[in-house]
């Protein structure tokens, strides 16, 4: 494959294609749909997964695992979100293969072993929870239910991109009970600022903290919190939703508690979710025409070492003085690469690396040993300075702290330069057609102006901003009294 | 649910069913032979995951992620894995659902929404790994490549028990190219070594290595190296495998390297992996009839502390004196839990305490507050000892070795107990039938002699140890003569 990457301007849909697979991140496998995630895409997952997961159980929650299945009988029971997901699930109709008579050698599905009742693999994993929860909470004592689930999900989209959109991707789902609506909203909206907060401090990714209108909510929620991205194409990316799910699964699967007043009361209900669509949204948060550009913080190297020599005996006096170096590094947490391949030039090396979007790179040659310096790069500005081997260790972690910093400021700059206040319908197209960005815009509240803006734009709803202020004003689109401004954009 | 617990000595099969779900490891769900794996069930396997993940990382592995389905033409590319899988696949057929106009209100499956070729949902991963490794592996410079996958797999057994045989299960499993025959050889070989070194030093379970004889091992691999272990009523448990697949892999999915001479060679396999299956043998090997019996280094609570106090300001003494050496033990790395629930009596929280394993019990009361002492009991032996407060990290600490230490002897010695060489049929069914545990014999090494064995005593050869020393023998069925005594086994 070409080592060309197409230009962001040119093209910013081929370029992210070309990006993910080109620094080896995942690739499509032979599954409609459905990507193989390769080792240095995982990594990064596996970093988010830490991070969050840590964040999970400092707000008291636990990890547990459900069926990959939802018997059809299950998956129907509470109807909204049953409808809401129905045309996209994989269904498993039969439980075996046996040799094809009239194709000889070849497995045919086995007509015999049709299961009595069908099973949906799971597009999210409400039905199949609540059924349990039934048997999990009887009292008060019981409340609240706090509980995390990492695993697979399968929708069937037709049209799928790699990490945003994939027939199979892999998430993590919060599911939890409650005794009172007050402490369910508390929960959902704390979860909604977890995911922010993960965001915003490891993915140096701004994003807007809202609620969705009724059309964009979950199926089945009550209320739904979502945070908002921008991506540099001006396209809004949904990050990570927390839904308010009021009473809707505990009446649709007979969850109830016995109060501290000795009633039997329905349960209140949250869910929440992030999935690997949070790495297409650090791509196309930080990348470059040169490639990807991961923040330290969740960077699987950290820093990239390479030696400039020639011959054995120099590249031995080069690891002899980079040692101590690459220890101290690793002893304060900093996950260090030293590449001394010699299957490949330096400068081939730098170019990988930052395609790969390695945070720092460090290169240490004849003269910086004798000069007792290195040269250090970064991958963010590609400025270089050049370092004394004593100070290195210093340099680089106050480095690595401020690559995050700037990554985070320059996302934000981005992002607040377009967020555009328009006041009228014929500003609404002009800033979604040629700026792109969020647009904020006062609305008159009813469905059919959202679908109507929809269909004249491609703009929707993102998010009514948890900030929004009191404001008189008129709906852009038919003139009626509207009382906040919401943001439009296009969407991933 | 009752507390009481039945005996093992009663019925071993009900008293191992009971104490899963009584200490709240896991459960049976609405979905035929899947299990829901509760949060302090889950808390153990997350445990188990994270030293291996260690381990496979030091050993040199990555993690990547492969599609959960797998078109049927790839699964069967490799004829002796369709085979042997072919008759518990679960597949996907169609994807999607719809109103059903002959019952209204409830979905059906969505007949026109008939996929073109069926999906296997993976019963292993195989056959869509090497379809993708042919993409990945084109030089010697590629090799050796070194994954490991954390999922969820599907065998629709008939058959099934909580932990030891699900229809869904979570699994690691490793999947390895080399260059040549005997890095794949030493790299099976390594992997049945990190399995034995985890099943010894962390789940305190001793385990005989081993190879398959050619019927028992993995459908399509040339060799299958295994750790046996041995459960409390004397049947032994196949705990994990590591698979040397040849070139079977290679050439059914046509992956071939450029060798360093410029040569198109077939690329050599292994394959390995543990399951959720493993809390199943942690069980059996420790478990008493009180209830869970943890090792320190698996338990997600190896120290609960219970107060016992009558009103408050007494529980806010005996909280302020404990305070300092809860803070003490987090520090050093133990996972303590206070239980200052009200709701409950000490007795009672004892009790539930044992039930679930928890290593060691801290109690602490009125006269403890008095005379700066505190009572710790070990779940093990159940021994109590009343120790200064100024002490008790440091004897907790040393207790909690101790413990490790002594399930470890314990188990060692019963499975020790349970090898009895036999040189006759009537020993080996005597034994089999009366002692139980494992049986070595000599074999004729014929697949009809393991046949006939297993049909006459339901035993069958759990492996050829590794460290089997050559003697002259004759099979005990057949009085062939044969150079190795082998371990036979009645088997989970």
């Amino acid at each position: 494959m070409s080592k060309h990457l197409t230009k962001r301007s040119e093209d910013y849909s081929k370029w992210y294609n070309e990006l993910v697979v080109k620094a080896d991140l995942a690739e499509n496998s032979a599954v409609r749909g459905c990507m193989v995630i390769k080792p240095y895409g995982f990594a990064i997952w596996e970093k988010i997964q830490a991070e969050l997961d840590r964040m999970f159980k400092e707000t008291g929650h636990q990890n547990a695992y459900f069926p990959l299945f939802v018997p059809k009988s299950l998956f129907e029971a509470e109807e909204k979100n049953a409808e809401g997901f129905a045309k996209e699930c994989a269904v498993v109709t039969h439980y075996r293969l046996q040799n094809d008579p009239e194709n000889e050698g070849k497995l045919r599905v086995d007509p015999t072993a049709k299961l009595e009742e069908e099973l949906v693999v799971r597009p999210t994993s409400e039905a199949i929870i609540w059924n349990t929860y039934r048997g999990w909470i009887q009292s008060h004592r019981d409340l609240p239910l706090l509980i995390n689930q990492w695993a697979n999900v399968v929708r069937w989209e037709m049209r799928t991109r790699l990490f945003l959109r994939t027939a199979e991707f892999l998430w993590q789902e919060g599911h939890t009970a409650h005794a009172t609506k007050e402490e369910a909203v508390a929960e959902a909206k704390q979860m909604q600022e977890v995911y922010a907060t993960f965001a915003e401090q490891f993915m140096a990714m701004p994003v807007v903290r809202g609620a969705k209108s009724e059309s964009e909510r979950f199926a089945g929620a009550d209320d739904t919190y979502t945070i908002e991205a921008l991506m540099q194409d001006g396209k809004a990316l949904q990050a990570g939703t927390s839904h308010f799910l009021g009473q809707n699964f505990a009446k649709a699967f007979d969850v109830k508690y016995t109060s501290k007043e000795g009633k039997q009361e329905f349960v209140w209900a949250t869910s929440w979710g992030v999935s690997t669509r949070l790495i297409g949204g650090l791509i196309m948060t930080h990348s470059d025409d040169a490639g990807l550009v991961l923040p330290p913080k969740l960077a699987p190297i950290q820093v990239v070492i390479v030696p400039i020599y020639k011959g054995e005996e120099q590249l031995n006096a080069i690891s002899d003085r980079l040692s101590p170096i690459i220890q101290d590094l690793k002893s304060r947490g900093v996950s260090v690469k030293f590449d001394d391949r010699d299957t490949m030039r330096p400068g081939a090396k730098f170019a990988e690396y930052e395609l790969k979007g390695v945070p720092v790179r460090v290169a240490l040659g004849n003269r910086d040993l004798e000069n007792g310096t290195v040269e250090v790069a970064r991958r963010d500005t590609f400025e270089k300075e050049t370092v004394s081997q004593a100070d290195v260790v210093t340099y680089i972690i106050d480095l690595l702290n401020k690559i995050q910093e700037n990554l985070y400021s320059k996302a934000l700059s981005y992002r607040d330069n377009h967020v555009t206040e328009v006041n009228s319908f014929e500003e609404f197209k002009e800033v979604i057609e040629n700026k792109g960005g969020f647009v904020s815009a006062h609305w008159d509240g009813t469905e059919e102006t959202e679908e109507k803006i929809k269909e004249l734009t491609k703009a929707t709803i993102r998010c009514i901003p948890n900030d929004a202020i009191e404001e008189e004003g008129i709906c852009v689109l038919t003139g009626a009294k509207s009382s906040k401004r919401v943001l439009f954009a296009k969407a991933y």
